[in-house]
């Protein structure tokens, strides 16, 4: 049988998919098996696990699984980084069941600095199912660290991260500003209140704003629960605002999204307050770039006993 | 026996100061009893505890002390607040030792919306102090949540709260940036990095090179522990920054500081990055402030028992 087991590693999650010998997914498996959640064995368990049942195929992995916190570290990719390269740079290791898993590399950005895992696959992969966009785009990947990333000829020309999920939850976990808030009801008049904050604060941004929340809500005039949903539309308008503000990113054309539907959708929600025209989002573009990038080095539609090419071993 | 017992009561801190007829300092006590941590028996109890073997006084209080969590909440006076006003609208309570305790109220500013409780009593302080700023001064109170005040005809009459130091906090114990560091050690060089690299980011700001922290470290260009100063850097030059953006507060004459001498050296250092002029910080400030409020209504220099004019007792 031919085909691949397409793994998209990382820090919180695990997400296998089965692959068959035209690439089409057969079947997604998710697991909270991320790297620094892994279960009891390790690596190899959480492998084990996720595609027990499955065919003994060819395993391409991508994401924090090739950090040095990962599995095996694999180094960065420098800018510009042809997305077709990053093949020619997978490692590779014995797993625990005797067969090999291949890893992907990241890229690393000198601008910044900046560094990415598993996101220049999930570009790969979109561009794959978007070729129309291949000569110039820019991409959005919203997350706890959103990607930035502008796309020429194919290339990955430029990127940026920006820590909005991860400061969304301090803030709402451990901040005064949340102290009185309960579960969060979804509430797009408070979001839409934090973009629109943002926006009309000039060039000076979230950061002096974020204390409205508190004010607002001493006041009166904002519910305690609708807290959260007023500081998201703080920082995902921030997002956009200091994205924009770096004029690195070219936004002339709609801009691309991948990601989650539901967190898609408030990035739509915001642009439209900044004027912005984001795109559908993509979804498990990931599995198509790994499919891509086995077709690229001999590893898909190779049996699951062959080696790549050009790989090093651990 | 003449004076005052001047409380400024955070919500992390107690400070107590005894004050002899003259208004002077005769001698000070701090307590970790915040209004958040206060010890068994309460404000009661914080209060026999801070004054202990201290002569029978009035006592006049500001801070988070009026606050809705606090011992009684006083209503926010509405900007523009004249500081005398403050006076005017002191509310008091009877402690269980049979004296009453005067509470300030805080600053409400509409534009924001932003709230203050002590910083207000301070600034009254300092310009007791310093009387030349009276006329037109602008005000920075670096902490938790820093503020910002310009202070016109020795009115109060426009401020901002940026949460610099509680922002600090949440990415030094919770974030994935501080993962790897240890006990940070002073490093003025990662410091004064983190504050260019906010400063050359143009009106793009801090929160969009917060993730350069991760990526300094993975390159060996910032070592794990000195990731907390460069980040110390990057929140307080953002926090100049976005202040400066705003075009609310002036800038051609001096910054006046009020606050902890070593926080306040950072804000120097921070601001000569920015061609900005700060002058060396007050401290003990509240005390004076509550001074100056205690004789504004008869409270000072009037023995323990005489009721301060124009409160309202709860």
């Amino acid at each position: 049988m031919n085909g691949l087991i397409a793994l998209d590693w990382g820090t919180t999650s695990l997400r296998a998919y089965w692959l068959d010998e035209a690439g089409e997914i057969r079947e997604t498996r998710a697991r909270p098996w991320g790297t620094r959640h892994l279960p009891d064995g390790g690596f190899d368990a959480a492998l084990a696990g996720i595609t027990a049942g499955w065919p003994r195929l060819p395993r391409l992995a991508c994401g924090m699984v090739g950090s040095r916190q990962g599995w095996l570290e694999v180094p960065y990719l420098e800018l510009p980084a042809d997305t077709a390269r990053l093949g020619g740079v997978v490692r590779s290791l014995r797993a625990a069941d005797g067969l090999d898993v291949h890893i992907v590399p990241g890229l690393r950005n000198r601008q910044g600095p900046d560094v990415m895992r598993g996101e220049e696959t999930q570009l790969l992969g979109a561009l794959a199912l978007r070729p129309a966009l291949i000569p110039d785009s820019t991409w959005i990947l919203p997350g706890t660290h959103s990607k930035w990333a502008r796309v020429r000829h194919g290339t990955v020309a430029d990127f940026c991260t920006v820590m909005t999920g991860e400061l969304f939850a301090l803030l709402r976990q451990h901040s005064i500003l949340c102290a009185g808030s309960g579960e969060a009801a979804a509430d797009p008049d408070a979001f839409a209140r934090g973009v629109v904050a943002v926006r009309d604060s000039g060039s000076a941004g979230a950061f002096s704003r974020l204390f409205s929340a508190r004010a607002l809500m001493l006041d009166g005039a904002l519910a305690p629960d609708a807290v959260p949903e007023y500081l998201s539309g703080l920082l995902i308008g921030e997002e956009l605002r200091s994205c924009l503000a770096m004029n690195r990113f070219r936004h002339d054309a709609p801009l691309q999204l991948i990601g989650d539907a539901a967190l898609c959708a408030r990035y739509r929600l915001a642009a439209a307050r900044f004027d912005l025209d984001l795109a559908e989002p993509l979804v498990d573009v990931a599995a198509r770039g790994l499919w891509q990038i086995a077709c690229d080095i001999g590893l898909a539609r190779a049996g699951s006993s062959r080696a790549p090419k050009e790989t090093s071993s651990c």
